[in-house]
């Protein structure tokens, strides 16, 4: 920001580039509505009233907001790169997010964080980061990188990272693990705050993690929990995520005392969430919908997360501020009509104005490190009795099943009457091509294979399938398209989904992506898969840190002893 | 702090070293009190409930609430060094003052702020600091110092420093003057937030100011003039000095929107209204008495200048957090009867404990560069009529009027029955010893000379009296002190209070600051000096940033014009 000039035209001295007039102002700081009209220059705020302007928009007593905040997202759970995410956003209101890559991280590493980073140069929206804490989650599978204290350094002096990201390792914390004390206190050197991730945690526990200085939760899922938290200094972040949605249990906490220590958060959302029901608008607006007041919904949104991540130029209508704006009819319902980025539209009633250009796309490393034709998925019968996976519909936990042993030839292999199914994690980072393998039962696949490089947390692929043959089939489909969903029935690919970024995210609109997604789960249905998004399901049985039992690349993982154990009991 | 150590005993794994059973404990993130019992370790709260413990103190359902932050003040107002004013205030709760060092910056520039920094460390409080950002305020004195950004830099990196202080230049931001940018510039790249000072600033000016950054101002004086700031995005702090005091005109302002934007601060105290009031105790009780939420009136001397400043570390009670406590028994009438710092107690009904050690003296650099006896203070007479100082009492404007001059022998001398008083600033940094010569009106001294190095903003010395030889042997004994104020009576030096830390600061007990504060008033009154405190009238009639008319060692100056004018016109 040129402060010379922003100051210049404060004072009057030089004209504005754009007056708003007639417009109803909500001040973010005194929780009023203020008629008058906004100055901007240069993408920011200069001042308010009667500016000798290049431009005048009479915005006819609408309402005018500071642009919406995302404290804490993931923006590789929309599936598409930055720059769709931003186009999906941005007209939604959102003109900030706080992402958190860790994703990618898990993938590539510093490069994923980096990608990210150039991703988001030139973008209609300011999408900031912080730094993923916990890569790799655990080492109880092949991670694509290992990031610790001293790889995460040099980025802390990049402006668009503006905190740690989620601490999940919190027995890290409470155990003081040296490379998680490390990175904290790298945070706290950089002034830079760190954002936690407790579930459930509570008492003497809670107490460690939050004397560490961790300062935000996101994992709230009761009101009681949120209120030991933010009476412990947490802020909390309220998600309303496709998955996980709190704002029910948490809504009872926020009061006169409270709310200014709370904000929202969506964390993860797919991208038919976020073309059906909007993005931190679609938080506000239900809040609003539950009974809170519209004024602190908004500032949730805002000026909460401003001041907690230290973001000085956005999350107000103030000067010097950038002129991230929503404008909208309707305080009991508030819908972006119009959203300015640094001064500029960017989009109206829920479309990106054409005129927003996409920046050149960034090169992203290759992550397939694999050759599909070494696979081999057979799995030789040492038993009759064996732990089965059970996949739990709209869940990340997992249950323990032991059950009978369907052999052939000597090997164990799916029955479809019983609807257990062959399942394989291929390690794709060491180019070893390490398989886990094992079996499912809850996914009801009938015929066929379905297999996807999203794969929490290491994303190395997964693959169900009732042949071996189509199992590798849908394998080399994923590595064929540089990562993805690939459904396979009758010897051939279905239905295919590239993401081709990372093995994570697409370069196409969240809108197409969202086609081909439903593309890809009426295959899986048509191979008989009955839940209600057999991938995210799949997508969810590699990851070890969530209870009961798990597949990686290593076998078997027991989560609730945190270790391996072998298929056959 | 040792986190492993606070940790390990938060998750209850060793025994902390303190538990305060059977206590109200005020949650300042939440707003409410809750019964219970607070371990500590290491000086640190770590946890709450039943930890084993080597000592237990059981508080008798007292109240406990974090220690009091002052969010500006300059402790030089108080006449005592760091470590007096530190045992000043603890008793009355005050755990963490930031304080900006700017007169005696001004004296002795960065060696006077190094002075400070050195005196802070091992005192029963946490004495932070903001760095001056107006030294010299003017150029129409000769000044100890002048800080310019490159001085102040090397400060950032020290944990005392929390903000750049008070902009008072508002000038130089609205019309961007390079040295200034270049200061808002530095706090910026450290993260750190710039307080601001503008009294009376409004519409596009103060726009101008806001849109540079500056996060604070604590010189409004109506409810209007807070509300425009505050909505500008400055956080308000209510100031309840010796002299300027606002909560009764900002009162208004603070409701369930606006307080958490506000916070309290004292600015100027002077010694005897540190031991007759208090301090940011005195101006909670008032705002109790007026009204305010108890716990809201605490939340505004705690957690709110915390978040404002970035300090992690205090401002609640809370796991990570300084065992910093005030115990008190009456939410309505809040005094400490007992207070803690990191943990320890000590003061104890508003008394600093015996056990509190006073660190060993830091060494100041001498800041007196002139021998007296160079001294002329003889005014010839270059004409009939002459502009005079009319010093108004209790205010630190003055006014600007025309009278006859009293010559004899050539000369314009005192004339004590129409009470027009020669008066003199004597430059003491340059070895020069410049004297700028005038003459006041409204001091009624009668005969005798009073003199004192507290001069604002350089801090020359300044002296008035009837005989140019007992104003030089009032200058005299100033000097031979290292500094001070001095009466003079008769020929001999009737009292004096020795101010030996840069001319500003006693090495003495506030209680022992005050009794020769009085008795230096006592002096002056005897002499014939008619205002409430003679001295602290004298001190501003050198200030040439306040109108209308000022004396410095450069001559008259024409406040309203910005000018040096002559004496006789």
């Amino acid at each position: 920001m040129d402060f010379t000039k922003i100051i210049t035209a404060a004072r009057g001295d030089d004209p504005v580039d754009l007056l708003l007039v007639n417009t109803k102002i909500v001040n973010v700081f005194s929780g009023r509505v203020i008629d008058g009209s906004i100055a901007i220059k240069d993408g920011t705020i200069i001042g308010f009233g009667d500016y000798d302007a290049a431009r005048t928009v009479d915005l006819k007593g609408r309402y005018v907001a500071p642009g919406f905040i995302d404290s804490h997202v993931h923006i590789e759970s929309s599936m598409t790169c930055v720059a769709e995410f931003a186009r999906a956003v941005a007209p939604c209101g959102t003109t900030t997010v706080v992402a958190d890559p860790h994703e990618i991280a898990n993938v590539l590493g510093a490069a994923g964080i980096d990608y990210m980073l150039r991703s988001a140069e030139g973008q209609p929206m300011d999408c900031l980061f912080a730094l993923p804490s916990c890569v790799p989650a655990t080492d109880m599978e092949t991670a694509g990188a290992r990031l610790n204290a001293g790889d995460l350094a040099p980025f802390f002096a990049h402006p668009r990272i503006v905190a740690l990201a989620e601490m999940m390792n919190y027995p890290g914390v409470i155990f003081t693990d040296a490379d998680v004390m490390a990175k904290l206190a790298l945070a706290r050197s950089h002034h830079r705050t760190m954002d936690g991730h407790a579930p459930g945690l509570s008492g003497r526990e809670l107490f460690a993690y939050t004397a560490a200085g961790i300062a935000s939760d996101h994992e709230c899922t009761s009101a009681g929990e949120a209120l030991e938290k933010l009476e412990l200094g947490m802020h909390i972040m309220v998600r309303e995520g496709t998955c996980a949605r709190n704002l029910e249990a948490l809504f009872p906490v926020i009061d006169e005392h409270t709310w200014r220590r709370m904000m929202w958060c969506t964390d993860d959302r797919h991208p038919h969430d976020l073309l059906a029901e909007g993005h931190v608008d679609a938080v506000i607006r239900k809040a609003v919908a539950m009974g809170l007041d519209p004024l602190t919904a908004i500032r949730m949104g805002t000026i909460n997360p401003a001041d907690y991540f230290g973001i000085k130029d956005a999350g107000a209508i103030a000067p010097g501020r950038k002129a991230n704006l929503v404008i909208f009819s309707d305080l009991a319902d508030i819908r972006a009509e119009q959203v300015f980025y640094m001064g500029r539209p960017v989009a109206e009633n829920g479309r990106i104005l054409p005129g927003i250009e996409r920046p050149a796309p960034v090169s992203v490393p290759p992550s397939m490190r694999l050759d599909p034709r070494d696979l081999d998925f057979s799995i030789p019968a040492k038993g009759g009795r064996m732990r089965v996976i059970r996949a739990v519909a709209d869940q990340v936990v997992t249950r323990c099943e032991i059950m009978d042993v369907t052999e052939k030839d000597g090997f164990a292999v799916s029955d479809t009457a019983g609807d257990v199914i062959k399942m394989c994690v291929v390690d794709r980072y060491s180019g070893q091509a390490q398989t886990g393998k094992g079996f499912v039962t809850g996914l009801g696949l009938k015929r066929g294979a379905i297999a996807s490089s999203v794969a929490h947390d290491s994303h190395n692929i997964i693959v169900a399938g009732v042949s071996d043959a189509e199992m590798q089939t849908a394998v080399s489909a994923v590595v064929d398209m540089g990562g993805g969903l690939a459904a396979v029935g009758g010897g051939r690919v279905l239905a295919d989904l590239p993401l081709p970024v990372a093995g994570l995210m697409s370069d196409q609109p969240v809108e197409a992506v969202r086609r081909q997604m439903d593309g890809m789960i009426a295959a899986a249905r048509d191979l008989g898969a009955g839940l209600a998004d057999p991938f995210m399901t799949l997508g969810f049985l590699a990851l070890p840190v969530i209870p009961d039992l798990k597949l990686t690349d290593k076998g078997l993982v027991d989560v609730t002893r945190f270790e391996i154990v072998p298929l056959f009991v």
